[in-house]
Formats: C-alpha cells, structure tokens, sequence
C-alpha cells in the first residue's frame, strides 16, 4: 500500500483483517439422501473457528440449544468443490424447526399479512433471565483493558471487532476476534456451545462495538446475564434487555452508562473512591 | 439510565440510536396477482430515508441500476398490517433476475456443487472503473471533518455509521447515517438512484467505520471509483478493489493509506508542505 503523509508519501506493507465468505449447510439426520444440505447463511467472516461460527450461528438463530443437538461440523470436503474450507456442514441430532428462520428466505405470502410473519419472526421468546448475583463496578470498569490486551489481530490489523466472555469475577475465559461484530459473538458462544457450557448464567459478555438488537438476542439466546459494549447501545437492543431483564452497559469505559438491569450492579462498591 | 463513575452515581436521560426491522418486498410488475409479494430482506435499521434505503438494497442486489428500473416504493398500507412504516413494497418495471439473491435464501442441492453456487454469487461482475480524473491528498485529507459536522444524529447518541458522497472538488452532496454501516451506505446509493445521478464515475464515498467486501462492493455497482474509510479495510475489500481498480483508502486522518487505485491521487500535491 501507499502510505501518504502531508509531506511524504512511500510505499509500506501492511497487515489486513482477513476477510472470505462461509456458507453455513445444514444437514438434518432424519433427511433421507445423504449429500443433501440447506444453505442456513453465507457470511463474510475472518477465517478461524468456523465450526464455532457455525454453532453459534444455529444457537443464535434457535436451531441448537445445547452441546448434544449437534451430531457433527465439517468442512465440506466434496472432490471438486472448490471452496472446501468455506463450507461447513451441521449435522444435528433431530430436524430442526426451520420456521424461525424464514426471515431470511425468499417467500411469497398475500400482502394482507405482509411482512407480519418476518416481523414477528424477530420477537422470539427467550426466558427471562433470573440471575441474581452482583457484580461490582471496579470489576465491570477493568474488563475492556482485559480485552485491548487479548485482541492479537485488531493490534496488528485495526480492522476487527472482538467478543469476550468473563466470569462474575471478571477473569476472561475466551476472546474471539472477526471482520464481523455478529461473527465474533457467534464464535464465542460457539465456543460455549461446543464446551458444553451453557446457559451461561454466571457470566459476562463484552463487545468491542456498539450493541445492537442481534447482539442483545445472542446473549439472551445464550443466557448470559450481562452485556456490556464499548460503545452505544440502539434503542431496540435497551428495549430487549428490559423485557428480559438482561443487564445491558454501554459506553463502557473507567464509568459507564447502564440502560438495564442495575439490579445486578453492587452500588454500594460503586461509591467507593 | 444510571451513570456510574468511580465515586458517583445517578440517574440521567440519555439519546440512544433508533433500531428497527424494515421488510423490504419486491412486487414485480408483470405479476397476475395484486397483493403477492416477495421478502427480500428484513434488516434492522434507523427509520427515515426507507425508500432510498430499499433503492438501495436493489441496487446493490444488482436488481436495478437506475431510475427507470423502479416503478413504485410505498409502504405496505393494508388495513390490519400492525408494522405498515416498517415494510417497503417496491414495484419494479420489469421481472427481475433474482437468481443473484440466492444467497440469502433457503435453497436445497446436492452437495457435490455445495456452496459453489452460493459463493460465486458473491463473484458478482462489474465493470472495471475506468475514469481517470485525480484527487489531490489534501481533498482527501479534509473530508473527515466535513463527515464529523454533519453527523447530527451521532452527535446525540454515539450510535450511528455514516456515508458520505462528495464531488470531485470534496463538496459534500449528501449524507446519510444508520445503526447499520450497510444500512447507511444503501441510503445514500438509494439516494442518488432516486435522484437519477447513477452512476456516479465523479464522486468520492467515504465511510465511517471499515471498508469490508460488501461496502466495496456497493460501491462498485454505483460506479463510484473512490472508496474512503475512517477504519480498516479487509483483505476481501482490498482484492475486490484491486480487480475493479476501485481507488480503495483507509486510516483516513490528516494521513492516510491507499490499498488500490493510487493513480487517482495526484501525488505531487501529496508532497506539498
């Protein structure tokens, strides 16, 4: 690349956030006809962890909730196919319901319900989240330098959005890093899936950017308690963690705004100087 | 919501960024039936500019590429329909190829050809830009600035991408922000297809987070041949600009860098003190 400067201008390397299409294929075990797969999404991600991806994708979305619905991830490994590492195959352990997911879909229904359907599609139910552990403000102000310091690519590359999960006593148990803010979030719950690990009850998310409804629906589908972000929360994202009674804290810095759930906090440990 | 700081706690009002679902639906003309209508997308967006958002969207798709393409966008006003602002219905002049949309859909195939459909949709062909007009560094270095004041929207709530349209001189034409970088970008390409401006061979695109794939895509099918992001560009974005000889820059400040297209930059001026 040319890097130009009032005053100078050179030629320089430069270190990008890698970032290549994966198709995520569904393969349900009752289907009769092996070789026959589903195109659930194709997404533009930064390449790592896709089995993760595609796990958390199929949490997110409501297809999976637990370790034992996933039969088996892989790539697609077909002779011929050309993009065999941007393919990944799930196999679950019974048919899923596809309804959910419609709203990615092509469909044609009588303009009388028009868009009803699709629309209501984005409210699905989660339980409400009944934690009722506290978490101090010194532990939630310390997260994000925990996160500068994990987030490897971003420091070489600028370019890449981050997730991380915390314990309520604020050590991080795993960071994942994409081009994509949904993508990294799904890797991480991914992650939590495939480890067996939820619902996540005891824990904390963060996010590098902004905390959007799609973000809030993860954690809620996750069941993690609290979400943080480092920048703004949208109006729906707040909306959503109300009537779930998700904690939800933006702007995440040494303060901090909370739109949600303050219950959680330990207030008291907030006054101390 | 609660603001905390270290010492300090109370209660404050604070503006937060609009998110809603827009469905946007295609209705082609030669359909028999009145009233059918195809779900192309449900996206969450910040209401306003629906109908340049939807123009967009299509364009983008590659399903018009200018203004005669488009016979109508109104919103779904059926009696009952409980989210009329929240669904667009477009009428097209002609029946469109959808078969570039399959990406997003629900489609069945044997897997020997798995995902190569899918992926090489996202190969989508443009031609190359092949204007040759030049920009000065210092043109390029002050649009940021200009892209600052008119983000009135993330001024309030710290939530929002922008896009931005400048002329060759570096006068701001229009401007559009969103909960959704792609979101923002499709309003002001949606803009300019509504005003009949396309394609746009003499304008300047810049953007306030990083230059993926799909921005530099959209770009492309506007026919804008310079690309400025405030943040990273991916690897995708880099070679997507590269083939199309899109002028691709990024870490824009009163420095920058440029991944593709520098003969667009006269460099002489770059060396002014």
């Amino acid at each position: 690349m040319l890097r130009v400067e009032p005053g100078r201008v050179w030629v320089k390397s430069d270190q990008l956030a890698t970032e290549e299409p994966l198709e995520i294929r569904l393969l349900a075990s009752s289907q009769a006809e092996p070789g026959l797969g589903k195109t659930l999404t194709v997404t533009m991600r930064t390449p790592g962890h896709d089995f993760e991806l595609a796990a958390g994708f199929l949490l997110a979305e409501g297809l999976v909730n637990e370790r034992e619905g996933i039969r088996r991830i892989a790539y697609c490994t077909d002779p011929g196919q050309p993009q065999q590492y941007n393919v990944v195959m799930v196999e679950l352990n019974s048919q899923p319901d596809l309804a959910p997911l419609k709203r990615h879909f092509h469909t044609t229904s009588a303009c009388g319900v028009c868009g009803k359907a699709s629309l209501e599609n984005l409210q699905r139910h989660y339980a409400p989240l009944d934690s009722s552990w506290k978490v101090s403000r010194s532990v939630i102000a310390q997260l994000p330098a925990q996160l500068r310091a994990q987030q490897t690519q971003f420091a070489l590359t600028g370019g890449l959005h981050a997730a991380a999960l915390f314990d309520r006593g604020g050590n991080l148990l795993a960071l994942r890093e994409d081009v994509g803010r949904h993508n990294a979030l799904d890797k991480l719950l991914g992650w939590a899936l495939l480890e067996n690990r939820l619902p996540l009850s005891q824990h904390i998310l963060l996010v590098s950017g902004r905390a959007s409804y799609e973000l809030a629906q993860k954690a809620l589908a996750a069941g993690v308690p609290v979400l943080c972000a480092i920048s703004a929360p949208s109006s729906l994202a707040v909306a959503l963690a109300q009537a779930f009674n998700l904690t939800l804290i933006g702007f995440l810095r040494e303060s901090f705004n909370v739109y949600s759930g303050a219950e959680r906090l330990e207030l008291a440990a907030a006054f101390e100087l």
